[in-house]
């Protein structure tokens, strides 16, 4: 029998993928369980984009254009301006989800074998975009006690070889939540101007910043216009996760030139998700004004919470809808798996992502835990309950 | 200023794209222009399909499993039952478009620097898909004298090294237009089994065969369950290229685990395209018995004319909406763009798909171009009266 590639057996898999059978059984023994592990927001997308494809009049489902309608592209350069991002319909390639973005960002930038430096912990599945590009990622640590804000020049300095090609970082970060500052941008710009490096920038959260902080894109930065590549997608901004559209912008003509080679492989993005994409241009501001309070207050009631629970730390998440959580426990994929598997309260229980799938370092995280906040305040504050009472009766 | 990769400059360009910038000065000079170059049919897509959109009742466009939804799945596998193809919900994965099921194929079947050999011509963008993941093509030749039929078993064979990981057929095929026949599945059986190689079939155009043929599926062929990973995709199948909606196919459970491991990294296929495929499902007998008749009564007009052209050579294709002719000219690249810059009869001229572009093998083909049965008859009639006055004309 024919085996499969190396790579594949090297492919990861998600962090929360194996805590599945786990999920399916506390269901079939009746539990209600919390879902704490997932990015899935429950907010409704905007009516303006659903109606949108309701109303198409589409006869034939054609392709678009591999690059994105141009009409599209149009009103995302108009949607960057409005952010202080200056940026044109010509250095926007619409791609099938941030996902392919990323995928189309490492094959650019990276052959086999080259370098990408990420701040850990980070997104889980930058690891399997890396592994299917051959592209191998190189952690720099951002630690829980700095709330992972920006590990400091010389971290990175240190790590920097002749195969380094890019930073990555996501901001605001999931699973941290952390919000890079605009001193910390200039910072990386100044390691990558002075590299010959990319500067790649996940800012599918751009939106979801709280008390007050404004979220500082890497293209707003003027000495980056050549190195800077942002991934975007319309996934959480409109809460529209199953579109599958996203984007990668960048000032630079070869990059933008190549991840269009790229996209032409793969023929075009999706039609309908464009047709709802586009027309989610025009959600108005109430509905984010309502999304960022809903989540603001989201994330004050469960932080508040989990700094009640003795043996918990938790940073101050500024932006996106994520934190992480350093538990009183030695390993907490066991303990995630015992919440599912043994553990209940009145026959509710909580699902939890353990933090060292966030982490290219081995044995870093074990005693973390991802929690995202896209629940009702009154089920975050019954879920930490839970967590609460759990951590009192689990020996490990 | 950082660099793209090698690989990013290596990605092949479409064959096509080299001649949009003539085609729009065509447009510009007011010219009519028949497109014979294109893939995308004219046809409707089914109501049905177009219909279960619009008809949505969403309130949030979330996630589905990456794998695709369930039902989903579960109706694709009694499609291939009907179709006589053995197979289960479990052996699927959805994926976006039959472009993303080749590529998870390779990531999942091959590492860097292994090889896959495909008859060729073959559909241009397998070069795309193969230089993103590493892999080398290795081609071998089949020829117009021979209407483009299986090569030889000794051929492959002469090619087969430690780093051949699979065979690749198009079929039926895209640019030739071939269908194997069940005994030449049978043979590529015998190649694939000897040398425990995996088999991949793109049968994204199994309904399209004419003059009572029928496409003989690799996995009806009991002997390559372990070997057999088909491609398919609804693009072609219900005129729904737009959709970007396609399936992985196996019988062996290590490649559908290494499959998922890719799916779960790019989260989901689209929601909205999933809504309209799953529908698609439904299109009645009648709405193929059409489109059959009506591509096959474009194929005799096309045919029949061409070969009325002094000095051009076409075969005889059974399936699929493509044919590659064979020109009285010694570059078709230098004459794609005369046709377009150069030349018009009554401002009508044509667009045609060089094939050099479809061959790997090095100065293969030059005389030839792909030509698209996509277009109403008469406009195929006129398109091809179009080309014999320009051959008379041209002088390479």
């Amino acid at each position: 029998m024919p085996s499969v590639s190396n790579k594949g057996k090297h492919m990861p898999e998600s962090p929360i993928r194996k805590l599945v059978p786990y999920a399916e059984k506390a269901y079939k023994a009746n539990k209600t369980v919390y879902h704490l592990n997932i990015g899935q927001p429950d907010i409704k997308s905007p009516e303006i984009a659903m109606d949108a494809v309701a109303h198409h009049h589409l006869e034939i489902l054609a392709y678009t254009r591999s690059e994105g309608s141009q009409e599209y592209r149009e009103k995302i350069a108009n949607y960057y301006k409005n952010n202080n991002i200056p940026v044109e319909a010509n250095d926007i390639i619409v791609t099938t989800g941030g996902s392919e973005a990323l995928l189309f960002a490492m094959g650019t930038i990276a052959d086999a074998d080259d370098e990408i430096i990420i701040p850990e912990p980070f997104y889980a599945n930058y690891n399997g975009f890396a592994t299917a590009s051959g592209v191998k990622i190189v952690p720099v640590i951002s630690k829980i006690e700095d709330n992972f804000a920006l590990p400091p020049i010389s971290e990175f300095e240190k790590l920097i070889t002749q195969k380094t090609k890019a930073i990555l970082i996501c901001n605001p970060g999931n699973p941290t939540g952390y919000l890079y500052s605009k001193e910390e941008i200039q910072t990386l710009a100044q390691i990558v101007k002075k590299h010959d490096l990319f500067l790649v920038a996940d800012e599918v959260y751009r939106e979801f910043t709280y008390d007050g902080y404004k979220h500082f894109s890497i293209l707003e930065e003027p000495s980056l216009a050549e190195n800077g590549i942002i991934i975007d997608s319309v996934s959480k901004r409109y809460s529209m996760c199953g579109a599958r559209i996203g984007c990668l912008v960048s000032k630079n003509k070869q990059v933008i030139a190549t991840a269009l080679k790229f996209a032409q492989a793969r023929l075009s993005p999706p039609t309908f998700a464009q047709i709802a994409s586009e027309a989610a241009l025009q959600t108005p501001q109430s509905y984010f004004d309502e999304v960022i309070t809903e989540y603001q207050d989201r994330r004050n009631t469960l932080v508040a919470a989990l700094k009640d629970i003795p043996g918990v730390q938790v940073g101050e998440p500024k932006g996106a809808f994520y934190c992480i959580v350093q538990l009183p426990v030695k390993n907490s994929d066991a303990f995630a798996q015992w919440l599912l598997e043994e553990f209940d309260d009145n026959g509710e229980t909580i699902m939890v992502a353990p933090a060292a799938g966030f982490y290219s370092s081995a044995g870093v995280g074990l005693n973390q835990v991802r929690i995202a906040y896209v629940l009702k305040k009154e089920s975050l504050i019954r879920a930490v309950e839970i967590l609460k009472l759990a951590l009192q009766k689990y020996k490990d």
